[in-house]
């Protein structure tokens, strides 16, 4: 029996379908699941006729790979990755590699791959976007870890990955967890550009009352504009799906949205490395507040606010508003991910290829969009960019749509439609392109109850003030409690 | 040598003048400094003539108190504490209490309590607010920890801490680390009362051109109205604080402000209890972007915005409603804070009085404010009360204020001045209004790509489904990965 090229553990529908990928390349591929008879299942089933090879055990799956050995995991993020690599470390070799290709936290893989530099087993940590069709037909994927160990996977992540002009949507993140932190920040990324499309869906919904047949097809045309993209796509054809009784099927779906993940992990990271990625923080807490439905509903009954109808004399004008500030908005919450990614990659010496991380965006992934391969040329032309906004690109999109923005925004807020994510996206870049922000206020109010201390503007950096603000309270700084 | 009362450790600022407010009170006080250099000059200093005793060793500082032994840790959060508490626990005996006073983060409080369970030495972990100055004349107190060890320091603790019509504004707060909790839900509280009041300045300042002389009447007329608080007062005082060559000394502040402790981790702590308090997010971001000052500057000379002068025809109606606007957006950010209390109360079963809680903030601390006992009295009316908006004063207060809210954001938003607490502000209150939000939609998407099913509002909840969206995707919903 001939040893086969590579091996997945986990058997679940991703798990399934990128091993039908890998085969389809040309590979040969080992398979484990802890309940034996779903491997059974899919050898019988899906994987009739591939090249596809069961194992009863972890131990037998380790004997029947061409070394070195190539080991990827697509188990329960978590204490299953750990219980495995647990389980694997006494089978295989140094030389070895061991892949995590779950969505595991970035904490865990930076703690995973330290633990393994002594081994002489290799680890790479690697994000996998596009769902479980994307994992069959093409995904995007992120691979950080262990750089010595990329030329081991490369050819098949990126035979198996997406394509887009014929470059593989796969590439060399960087090294520990940059992989897995990438694709928290794509996941984060996604939170805010599926915020931004329901709350352009609410304005033209509730707002303009357009019908479900004009909503599918305002959605559909945008998706052939600057706005192409794999969500607005789908949001297209969401709502011109109709259920069994003819009605939009989206109407029917309880307004609950999940969140326990990526994207929370996103806010939590910009908020620990102090970087205002405002856009994604605020399209977690749209979720959170969607999830609080029985509380809305109470709520509704008691709490008043205007007429949400939206008149206007021009409605394909408004329409065409919204697009722009749906645009504008998407700008932004990019230029504030590409701002966490810089600091990640500052505070944890990752070494990010800004441009690289573009292009295994633009296709397989969730996020995947025309907008991305813009984003790319950004980098292309002056890779050493600081702030995506910087880019005459981004920068006259943002100057054409900043009167529709502002337009759609004032009307929301007038017919008391909420579009946090606009808002703040916005507020973000009224703040940006400030060289002069009101915090002077906020460093008084500090130094005036904590003596905490002042910069002066018309002194050098890193001189502090203090000053006795009602004669009373004495002229002594603060000072960290010290033993 | 008699013994002393209680003990304190850690004679920086904020300890000096506990100790001396403690001694004011009738308590003797047994103090150490990690520096006995400190200790000395302190009690040659301040402390001369009042009921101190200093002490050269831990051990020498056990052995002069009164038992059961009351110890007060004020060190630096983080190591140093677990290090003295180290160090203690072979010097006092089983019924003796530590009470850790200093700005720890409370998941170290919970630990900590958990760990000493077992010993019999009582642990109180306890919040303090008001500065250094609140310190010596009576700050906010939050303890919590081992309910049983409460009555020994109770009466300590309130004759310390500030009082209002009488009533200290200290009380037990709950189990385990409910006490840092509430201090850190406060403190993030603080961070938005602070950031509004930043907003407000520079709507007023940049956007309607006030002089300082004016900007000092309009915060100073403000705390004669239902905004009465620290805050509001001591922004009169700072904006009318002339430096030396006449010139308002606010306008020489470095706009760059400091985010590194309390209202990160009240964020964080949002995210992680899937709580909407985006108020708070925002304040933090808001300081995020200040700290950018380099970057800002680059992007001022690059990007462009509309003329940020206010052009309105009543300067007095528009002051008016930016004082509205900011009452608004302030009762948003306590009902915020207090769902966040409640989910962690719920969450972590501290059992939290929120009424209580009020009490406790209303005086001494810096986010201290008429506001707050109004806050008090809504929980006295209805105990059970589950949300701040639905209590009848707030609810009228918003209705009386929300046409002024939406005015002044929309002109922000038109003239370009950020003002991102403001507005996610208001798309909160219009979001929590609305029994139906589009997560509709995006529940279809997470279905659309990823399988994740999706309830229905015609059918019970519990029961999921799943769409065929494309006819392509197949009929198999998301697993979870399992080995």
């Amino acid at each position: 029996m001939s040893q086969c090229d590579v091996a997945l553990i986990g058997l679940a529908v991703m798990g399934q379908n990128l091993v039908l990928n890998m085969a389809d390349n040309g590979y040969s591929v080992g398979v484990y699941n802890r309940t034996h008879a779903v491997t059974e299942q899919f050898l019988a089933g899906p994987a009739q006729g591939a090249s596809v090879s069961g194992f009863e055990s972890l131990a037998e799956l380790v004997n029947g790979l061409s070394k070195p050995r190539k080991i990827v995991l697509l188990v329960k993020a978590g204490g299953a990755v750990d219980a495995v690599i647990k389980e694997l470390m006494p089978l295989v070799d140094p030389g070895d590699l061991i892949i995590d290709l779950g969505n595991s936290h970035f904490p865990d893989t930076q703690r995973r791959w330290e633990a393994m530099q002594e081994s002489g087993v290799h680890f790479i940590g690697s994000g996998v976007s596009g769902g479980e069709e994307g994992a069959r037909t093409g995904p995007s994927i992120m691979p950080g870890g262990d750089a010595a160990a990329w030329p081991m996977i490369k050819d098949i992540f990126q035979s198996i990955s997406a394509k887009v002009d014929g470059e593989p949507c796969c590439d060399w993140v960087g090294s520990g967890a940059a992989g897995h932190y990438v694709k928290m920040v794509h996941n984060g990324i996604e939170y805010g550009d599926m915020q931004l499309i329901c709350e352009a869906y609410q304005l033209l919904d509730e707002g303009l009352g357009l019908s479900a047949d004009e909503l599918h097809q305002v959605f559909s045309d945008w998706n052939n504009t600057e706005l192409d993209s794999y969500l607005i796509e789908i949001t297209g054809h969401i709502l011109g799906y109709r259920d069994e009784d003819g009605e939009p099927l989206v109407t029917k779906i309880m307004d609950k949205a999940g969140q326990k993940g990526t994207g929370k992990w996103t806010g939590i990271s910009a908020l620990d490395l102090g970087m205002p990625v405002s856009l994604i923080g605020e399209s977690v807490f749209a979720r959170c507040l969607s999830a609080l439905k029985q509380e809305r509903t109470v709520a509704s009954k008691a709490l008043s606010g205007p007429n949400p109808q939206i008149s206007v004399e021009d409605r394909n004008a408004f329409i065409n508003d919204v697009k722009e500030a749906l645009f504008a908005s998407k700008i932004i919450s990019y230029t504030q991910g590409y701002m966490l990614l810089r600091e990640a990659s500052n505070e944890y010496g990752w070494e990010l290829n800004f441009g690289a991380i573009a292009m295994m965006w633009r296709g397989g992934c969730i996020i995947r969009s025309q907008f991305l391969t813009d984003i790319k040329k950004a980098f292309d032309k002056n890779p050493e960019l600081s702030n995506l906004l910087l880019d005459d690109y981004f920068k006259d999109a943002i100057d054409r749509c900043q009167g529709a923005w502002r337009r759609v925004i004032s009307k929301a807020v007038e017919v008391g439609i909420p579009t946090p994510c606009f808002s703040t996206a916005l507020a973000f870049y009224d703040g940006y392109r400030r060289e002069r922000l009101p915090a002077n206020l906020l460093q008084a109010q500090r130094d005036y109850f904590g003596a905490h201390t002042y910069e002066r503007v018309d002194r050098p950096a890193g001189e502090f003030f203090h000053t006795n603000w009602t004669g009373t309270g004495g002229d002594i700084s603060s000072q960290t409690y010290n033993v």
